[in-house]
Formats: C-alpha cells, structure tokens, sequence
C-alpha cells in the first residue's frame, strides 16, 4: 500500500506539496514495546500507523501511567510533533504495543505543509479534535466513574480490539492503562470473578458475561 | 475597539472573508452568572470574549461539575461551536463568571473562513492545542495531585486572576471548580488555616501566605 492510500486528503494537495511530503517520509517498522516518543523530545515527527497498534500515555514523576489513547492503522499521531505548534504545552509517551509498521514525517514538513495548504490544516484540526474527544472521555472517567465500571470498560475494549475474551494481561498493565495500583485492580477483578463476569487466572483475564460486564460498563 | 484588533490573523484575510466574518458577529453584553451554552446545543458559535470571564466546565449526570478553563479578555471558545468539527464528540458548558462582553461568530461562517484560509485554520489549531494543553494538565492534576496541592493551586491561581488576596468564594464554589465535594474542601481550608497559609470567614478566602502556598502547590 502507498503512503497516498493512508493519507485521506492527499488527492487535494499540490503536486509539489506531494513531492516534499513523499520525498521526507522516513518508513520505520518497530518491534512490540519500542518506546518511538518520549522524555522530553518534542520533534520526533508525525507518526502515521501503516500497521500495528501504539499507545499514548502519560507518566507521573513518580512513575505511574494512564492511557490516553491508542493509535491503529491509518490513525496520526500529531503529538510526538509537539514543536510544530507552539500551543502544545504537555508531554506524551508511545510506545509500539505490537509489532508495528509506520512512516514518520518530519514536524517541518508537516508544519510547512499545513500553513500552505487549508486542507491539511483543517484535517489537522479533525484529527486533534477527535485526541481531544478521546481525552475528555477519559477525564469523564476518572471524576465521575467508579473504578470497577473503568476496569469493565478497559477490558470489554481490549477484548473488542484483540478480537478474543481470553487476554493475556497482567493486573500491573491493566492499573498501568488505568493510572491507579495493580492492588486495586486485583481488587476490582477478583470482585468481577465473585460476579461471575470474568475468570482469572495466571496473567490472563478471560470474559465470562460480556453482557453484564457491558451492563456495569453502562450503569 | 474593534473585532480586526482581537482576531490575531484578520490582516491575513481577504476583503471578502473579512466582510463576511464582520457582517455575521452578533455582539452581546451578558450579566455574571448566565449559561451561554451547554445542556445538547451544538451550534451556539464561537465566542470571542472583548471583556470579562468565562468558565468551562463539565457536568456529571449526577450535577457535579469540573472546570476545565477559563477564558478571558482576547480568547476564543471553539467548542461552544462543536458542530463545525464532527470530531468534536463531548460537551461542555459555558457560563459568565464575570459580567462579560462577546462577539459570537456563528459555526457556519468560520467552518467556511477555516475552508477557504489556510492562516484561519492554523489560528484554529492553535487555539485547539492551548485548550488541549490545559485539559492535560487538568488529568495530571487529577491523576497525580493532592487535593490539598490542588486546592492551594486554585486559590493562587483565583487571587492572580482577581489581583487580591482576599477571595469572595465558597467553598461549594471551589468544589465545583476542582470536581470534589464541599466537606473535602472545607477539610483541606482548615488545614491551610492551621498551617496559617490562609485565613477563613464568612464565604470569604484569604491569603496569608502566599510562599507556602506556592511551596505546598509546586512540591
């Protein structure tokens, strides 16, 4: 597949525009769990998913994590570009959670690219818009839900994206996702198990009822 | 003065994108307290504050609220016009919290403005990853922080904002702020009295010691 195909507003660029994008694109395949940004870099470049699946989080001085978002095929990532605006004012860490294939595109490109063309800058626009969407679920999440309609929600959506009700997970990575501490998810899953919804066993978790855990998901 | 002074990039803008953009603001005087959007409504417009303050917040099913920012003499509110960016998928409210001055910018008209200037869409991008920014440091707040540091960042942050150090608030008003319950904020300003970093009356705040107020907020 070509960078075009993965790239939804290129039939509306400028043959030149093109040229410079396709001419800087760096493609980069990555194993599981390469850290691709992180620690106070801020020009990594665009990250554009050929394939595979990223994460984004962030991470306390003290070494806690919360997801923010994931990224899979097709999806952008602006933030590991930080520099080319200068309103972002936060770090981000990725990480390539499976094997993964991408292209960087330099953040000077990028930002060249956008103040040219108002279709790139405004398909920039949709894509922070729907990072942002994504991270106001999340702060909903956090003030308003109880942890064991969090821990419900990760896992019917880590099932949904592994296609499979057997995970092969720890409760550290579920309270690393979660930003809070692997005794609190070995808490809110045990009482899941009591309910019938999951069954637990050596760092897998596997979905019994994906009806009632969605019920409590909803609640 | 006038709109040209407040929108950064007018001088970027072609004559008949000016004419547009002026011919459609609606000017408003609004009165502390009043909701300018929220409650579903998609397409209220985007504000531009000439004076006065605005808040953003969130709203629990149950009525608890969170702010997210604040915004003030010069700022643009996009998401009070969500409906020009279909990746804009949450809500938020809007209220005066000062007797306030507006310029409202209908949805239709800047989504065309963005369309057409690419210097419109990058503003626009920008404006996006400052709102981003102070919602990220929000989840850190939240994921990381003390109440008792989050509370004594508010109260710095509220005495910047009004220039005093004596504070007409309640402690309702706080919790609203900081997406906590009143009895927490109470509990954590009597421990700020006993540590004579504030002084406590009657729905009134104020700052003795503002060194170990930034002390305990930067720890």
């Amino acid at each position: 597949m070509n960078f075009s195909e993965y790239f939804p507003i290129w039939d509306q660029l400028a043959p030149g525009q093109r040229e410079a994008l396709s001419g800087s694109l760096v493609s980069r395949a990555v194993k599981k769990g390469t850290v691709l940004h992180g620690g106070g870099t801020d020009c990594t470049g665009l990250l554009l998913v050929k394939s595979g699946q990223l994460r984004a989080f962030i991470l306390s001085k003290e070494g806690r994590e919360v997801t923010l978002y994931r990224l899979f095929d097709r999806d952008l990532c602006l933030f590991s570009a930080s520099c080319m605006m200068r309103s972002i004012q936060f770090d981000i860490t990725i990480t390539a959670e499976k094997d993964s294939e991408l292209w960087i595109i330099p953040a000077d490109v990028y930002k060249r690219l956008m103040e040219q063309s108002a279709a790139a800058a405004n398909y920039t626009n949709e894509i922070m818009a729907a990072r942002f969407s994504e991270v106001m679920w999340l702060i909903e999440q956090i003030m308003w839900n109880r942890m064991d309609r969090r821990v419900a929600a990760f896992l019917l959506e880590e099932s949904a994206i592994e296609g499979a009700r057997r995970l092969s997970i720890t409760h550290e990575t579920i309270a690393n996702h979660l930003g809070t501490h692997r005794e609190v998810v070995t808490r809110m899953l045990r009482y899941l198990q009591s309910e019938g919804m999951v069954k637990l066993s050596r760092s897998t978790v596997e979905l019994l009822d994906e009806k009632k855990l969605t019920a409590l998901r909803d609640m």
